[in-house]
């Protein structure tokens, strides 16, 4: 894409409301833009990561046999008033409509369970499990992480359901792994602890995701050797690693990226979702969910992926892979640029094309600094008379020059050597 | 997929509050769910053909070289106070949080005005175009007509931006002619008339795209040459085909698909969008919108074509195209239907794999006609014994049997020719 017909222009200030990283940076650069606190607009360069984020989680869930669906936001009160959650969830955001009450999905259990519960009778129709991948609402009293903590915000939601609790466990062990990928795949791989935590409102354990970064707002206890992690809240009953009983273990902050809970019957008794099993009697179907916030994952990649200049995005899910500038002043050079971006088009390459003429070259690194994609090329009059184009990758701090008959090969390979 | 895996069942009653075809035959053949009036999920068939929709959709909205973002669902009052339309706009679901006023956005002209306005400063950023996919709502009275009149409901809605009428007007025409090619592809193009209609809240005039239908909430009067019709709220000042001027107009009761309107300054004025031109004077920026309800195409697509048993997808948007029915009963021969269907699907087809074996023949076929998938394979004992397997296309009455080493090459010509 041509950058100068880009609808967004990069910004040198921003609204200093904004104090997180993630924001700062994804909005002086055009990705996001805060409509009111905790509430971003996509920009096009935003909703391409976005995009790549949940095109990345939906191929995950599908390698988990997951049938996706999509939940409705608007969610009456009753399956609320069933499980006892109207009054206790304080994130709600209720809605009035005559005499009627509503509310905006924070999560589905409430609507999930019926649904699903309402096609399963014997024991051949389990094990299922269903995601969505949908924005979702929750009325946070101060939200001030950017895109970490919104009031609407982007998140997939899996659930399965089960006949046995090991059934259930050996499908939680699956998503822990699968979930591992996604963070993998994302960037944050090495610094993503599995995290034991208490479960909240549903179950007396649950496991976080936890990504280190000096900015997050939970304090885990990591073991490095086994990429495992004890959050804060559960410290006193679990003082060691619980996997190698180590008790070295490392206090750092983090950011949630994920969570997981094994719900058991906390959801399906109050429905009544029952099957029968193999001697004919009734039994509580057991259910799992699985917790990832698209936005926020990106929100964190930013927090913790970025140097002074700008973002560092992940190639998989940068929004172009190449940025390709164009210093040339005289218009033969400016058609070879052109046929450089075409051939780079043609080649499968997803380029961002900074051919603006009304910008100095200061003003092109430093917006291609600040826009993060992993790989610059620079073509002006210099590169030009020796057939070549300038190379750097986001972190290098020298470019190298690269001659144009090898480039397409050369750009296949950097952009393999980083998946 | 196999269908024994799938997490929804056929059903033969459904609640007898949906009157609609549209409801009634989505939700018996398991592609949707009712929560509440107006509000449904999208089940796993269902949301693979509102996905195939929206794919259409914005490969249409690309080809306009118009850039995806995705704006907010939370709103506050104060665009819609700077627009006068917080009172006057009377389906807005208004939420009081605190002492704060938010709306749930039913379209979003507050939004992307001052949004996309923000980047434009002269000539030399317009003309731009903006679109998104997004889950829109409205508080419809009574809304009773399955997906064709949603209180939650996915939209497709595109803004355009430009320096004058003649630009504005060249692309509103481009937009008319890619809604055309969505309704082709959706196979509504000969029943789908551009329609001559009031400008409702915004402008004077603005154009609908109606497709005929029995039950159709609209009533049109359409000019059969010029595929062109004149709504009848306007036919008073319209009594002649706006293209041909012929006053031969037939009469036919529809379903609004798609609007579009010149809203030139309706927007920009209060939200002071100006740009400057060549002579560095100050302009307002002149707009025009384009809506096209995805979830209330999936609606109207189901509405007309359909016939008594079930649904009939075009080919293009139905959630698999082939139906692979296996009536086999011995061992041996199920493997070999299992064989079957791996050779189709690493032959690139989309297959539903009907292995059910507590399930008659009978059944079997009345799901599959219900479901709507276009080609139907029967894999039998009697076909098997002659190395074929018996064919049929949804809406054929008698079917043909294919030996199965030409199977593959014949698919792929029926789907083709169905394109």
């Amino acid at each position: 894409m041509k950058q100068s017909l880009l609808v967004t222009k990069t910004r040198k200030v921003i609204s200093s409301q904004e104090t997180s990283i993630n924001a700062q940076l994804l909005e002086r650069a055009g990705y996001i833009a805060k409509l009111m606190a905790g509430v971003y607009t996509y920009l096009p360069l935003g909703l391409r990561v976005l995009s790549r984020i949940e095109s990345i989680v939906r191929e995950a869930m599908n390698s988990l046999e997951a049938q996706e669906i999509l939940m409705p936001a608007l969610q009456p009160k009753d399956p609320w008033e069933v499980t006892g959650r109207w009054d206790k969830v304080d994130i709600l955001y209720k809605i009035k409509v005559g005499d009627r009450d509503l509310c905006l999905g924070p999560t589905h259990e409430e609507i999930v369970t019926p649904l699903i519960g309402g096609y399963i009778h014997s024991y051949k129709d389990l094990p299922r499990a269903v995601y969505q991948i949908q924005t979702k609402f929750r009325n946070e009293a101060r939200p001030k992480s950017g895109l970490l903590r919104g009031r609407e915000f982007r998140m997939k939601d899996l659930y399965s359901f089960h006949t046995s609790e090991a059934d259930l466990h050996e499908y939680y062990e699956k998503v822990r792994e699968v979930y591992m990928t996604i963070f993998k795949r994302c960037g944050l791989g090495d610094i993503t602890y599995y995290t034991y935590a208490s479960g909240g409102m549903f179950t007396k354990y649950s496991h976080e995701f936890q990504t280190v970064a000096p900015l997050g707002e939970d304090t885990i206890f990591v073991c490095e050797s086994c990429l495992i992690a004890v959050n804060q809240e559960i410290r006193a009953d679990q003082p060691v690693c619980p996997n190698c009983s180590s008790s070295e273990l490392v206090e750092r902050t983090s950011i949630e990226v994920g969570n997981i809970f094994a719900l058991l019957s906390r959801f399906t008794e109050p429905f009544n979702v029952e099957y029968s099993n193999q001697e004919n009697t009734q039994q509580s179907v057991l259910m799992g969910c699985y917790g990832l916030g698209t936005s926020r994952l990106m929100g964190a990649i930013v927090e913790v992926l970025h140097d002074e200049k700008g973002i560092v995005w992940p190639v998989e899910i940068a929004p172009f892979s190449i940025h390709l500038i164009s210093l040339s002043r005289k218009p033969e050079t400016q058609i070879r640029a052109q046929e450089l971006y075409d051939l780079l088009v043609n080649g499968g390459f997803e380029v961002l094309f900074d051919e603006r003429i009304d910008c100095s070259a200061g003003e092109k690194f430093a917006d291609a600094d600040l826009m993060g994609i992993p790989f610059r090329l620079v073509f002006s009059e210099k590169t030009a008379a020796v057939d070549s184009v300038e190379f750097k990758g986001r972190t290098q701090s020298e470019s190298s020059l690269i001659i144009l008959s090898s480039l397409v090969e050369f750009l296949r390979n950097q952009i393999v050597a980083q998946k």
